[in-house]
């Protein structure tokens, strides 16, 4: 399950707050609130056939996640689809595309945790790359993870934001184990999510999977229930 | 407290990974772990009449950080030393300085969570800026936040990272409450520090502090005690 | 929406345990439970047109809570309601009217916590109030208190008690940050209610309110359901 | 160890406010944060051959009780001194007192929890009466509450409140299991104290006491470690 | 409730390990993981009218546990249903008979907590006893417990293991109370069952019952929902 | 790590309750509290040339657990030790020999939890085996389980008692892990012990270790401190 570079990105061009360069070239700045904090909120897209998975869910998730940050101005969706389509169109991907689309609190006057030290408006970060769906259709493996889902008081689950530590470590685990991924509590010691996606538990004529107190509300999620 | 642009900043040379830039070119790549996931660890430093304050300590405690999120390869002092004086040389800056060292676990070679991606080591940003001390010495004013500090099973407060939602969102309480910073409260409900810093209860003849469980083993926490 | 003092109040009658007084004679004695320990049960009435809102529901819910605290005695329905019909003619009050409806432990025969010291028959206040909506038709400000709900091992959230000092607290960070009132969180961190009222959450299409596991059983919320 | 009715305290008189009165005619209003909330702080103080002990100690934490709730003015220890020793005069107690002295937030306005319908001081009250010790040198039994201490993000236990709800509850466990009080556990389920009083814990050669986490400062807590 | 020693019991056979010997002469070895660690899952069964009620789901809920407790090697249902025939024929038992069905981890080459020890299959104890329903049908009195159930990250309450110590405390809180059993509350303080079944509230018109995150889920708890 | 089978073992004297048999014809009761519930206390002993290592340590360690467990009586350390006397001297054992020493709750009259149906004394085991030192001295290989260490208000870790699961889970993990031990936590995320032992942490001229709060109080871990 471990994703290999994959040569047809050697050369993708990269979308960073409207400017499109080779992926060597793509500057975020240091002073940046995602490079100083993990201060942005993330989606992951799939591109299939000219068409991008839910996109409108997905807009509506990051926009969400934004506004629970505070983030003061949020692009709208014909803004952020846009600079997707000036994106995927500058590579000439139509398929088998994964796109991570990243929005930051954007780029502070100087080093500092403050947002008020953010004085232009948020970065929108635009990844395409040619990936292959990352899990086996036969199904994978995991550990529970020692590392536990952050409670709802340290930072909301339904936010999808970019500090991932905690899934990081939990990875860092079923590495060492030689599992695909790790099942993570949440605080109580109950079933929350993998470090990286919503669970389903099908038995005989039934699925279940945790109330989303604990992990995001993802997308199939919502989909599946 | 709300910190002010210095005009002296504006042409300040910044150092990523050994590339001294003008702080408008200093480029992180989107696919550093820092962008990605606040993958990243970093420390404070001051530079004083030439001299950082305590700067063994602090690269002691960068070091430590940086185990306890298993980055594969850590610079040595000396390295890190060398980078530091070579940006504060390119900049001719001597005093009043504040230093942002960040270290990530580096570039991956393609979008995802998995630290097996980070196939080149790690990153190292130093970001030199004329700053004077953050906090008046005429004390400051302090709301309790109701965003509490992550737990040690979600993410180690001993480990100096950037993954600071929780404090910015803590911090973000303070300023619409009109407050200087937050202190912020443990999962049991004590003080654990402020959104920024260590905190110390004064009282008379005595001096106390969080024990260390909620909160980073703060230099001057440890110089204190 | 700070409440003003009612002109129309300043001579009211009060009655504390049958007794009909002017409002400055009315005496609560210093061993009555409710002045040793805040022990004591009530409900908040409105008189509106000659009816009180839903007069039943508040009487049983002042049951349970008195039982669930293990009150010895519990006055019936139409003993309270008598009391409140003899207040309410001794004020000529017929409209626009708030009753804080009390009933406490007792008077106790020597100052102490124990339930067994209250050898006299529990302590029913009627204090009837012109007062208008507390709460403008056009919505309040929140914040988010730091302040939690007590857990139910330490009392249940479900009696309607007056020990009200967590509320207090939560409503002095209010009106510190200038918000009209406090959203408060259970002790895992999700929203439970204000310090003053349960809380609902209304979506296109979808009206949500918490689990009443932190919050009491609001008249209004079994309603809304 | 359930305190009897004693004759000699059949006439005492009790300072509420200022006001010296027999104890049939003691008023504390209805519109009393003591009444409406528990929103009161208090100590037990014992009068010994003239001298009562620890005044000084018990005074300042009565102080630091009512600023930690917040109380927009409390009495110098002089006032309240004077007050003690006009009631005791009163009474020409000199000896085997217990005097319940309680300060509260004051009388409001209108009914409800907002601090700032308490528009005039805080009420003072001073109960003296005539009480041999309540538990007997021989020991005493105890039972395990399954009622918990309120954790310090609720009510912080150095606050000595007169929010005794759950103390309360405790006791009436004792009670029915028929204990002379209850060991109460914190919320992680460690040892706290009484339903009344701190707990110490003496095996041969050594003196242990809980943490003050979850249990008052008791007076004779600091003395005896 | 006190269960006594009924004289039909004095000569039961008793299936250890496929071995029907005389009750005095069963025999469990001290190597065995039950006696080391408790490390074993029952059931406990009733024979009424020469039929075993609900056999199969408890056989099912046998395999589960014995599944999440990482047994190696589990008997069919067939094979766990031959010895129990073989056992009541033995006993010539047909009706009033309760069957305390044990399956151990097995018997461990030497004494230690590692299951690599068992090295021969696991136990399975068939104890057969002439009983009487234990609970009354007029009802039962109940004391809550200060001991908790133990949380799902400690030890799932869905596994019906012999790990039965938090309940037997309880159990003993209820003798010392002189009551029938004991209310146990999970973590948070809720409840969750009795320390020997679980519990159901029945109001007007409704029933309810704690959702099974702290207690077992119960064959009957199944049936009534 | 994993034990082997040692040859010397295969025909030891077992004694239980004080009969001395074969290892193979060594019975403990299906009626014993011990396989009912796990309902035992153990110390284990080791014996090195002719001394068993701090035996009066452990003894009094076995007596405290019992006690806390309320076990009705417990054999004198006299009794115990000459118990234990004559099973090395039945197996000719002075050396390399390991001892789990079991002290059980009895045999009860009918299957059951209730701690009244044990109407004969507890149950001693004495099994001795020769063991040569389970830790190779180079230092072993640990996991941080997901498992948790039961909180207080389940089990006392301070009980050095037989209910093991949530141990054997944690050395279950560390197994298909390939590591040796499992590191276990306490309920709030901190270092408590390994599934199998106390941990230190030695770095440069300081010693630290878990307070006792979620471990047990390990004969070593005192002599350390």
């Amino acid at each position: 399950m471990l994703q290999q570079f994959d040569e047809r990105n050697r050369d993708i061009i990269v979308n960073v707050a409207g400017r499109l360069t080779h992926r060597d070239q793509a500057a975020v700045s240091p002073f940046d609130s995602a490079v100083q904090g993990g201060d942005a909120v993330w989606e992951g897209l799939r591109l299939h056939d000219g068409r991008i998975f839910r996109l409108t869910e997905h807009l509506a998730r990051l926009r969400r996640s934004a506004r629970a940050l505070a983030f003061e101005t949020v692009p709208t969706d014909e803004e952020i689809t846009e600079e997707i389509r000036r994106t995927l169109a500058a590579n000439a991907m139509t398929d088998g595309v994964h796109i991570r689309l990243t929005l930051t609190r954007g780029v502070k006057v100087t080093s500092g945790m403050d947002p008020r030290l953010n004085q232009s408006g948020p970065t929108l970060i635009v990844l395409p790359e040619y990936k292959p769906p990352v899990y086996a259709a036969t199904g994978i493996t995991l550990i529970t993870s020692s590392v536990r889902r952050p409670p709802p008081d340290c930072l909301d689950p339904k936010i999808h934001h970019a500090n991932l530590l905690s899934s990081i470590l939990a990875k860092i685990e079923a590495n060492v184990a030689g599992a695909d991924d790790a099942l993570m509590l949440d605080q109580r010691g109950f079933v929350a999510e993998t470090n990286a996606t919503n669970v389903f538990c099908a038995t005989a004529g039934a699925r279940a999977t945790p109330t989303a107190t604990a992990c995001p509300e993802g997308i199939k999620r919502v989909r599946v229930l």
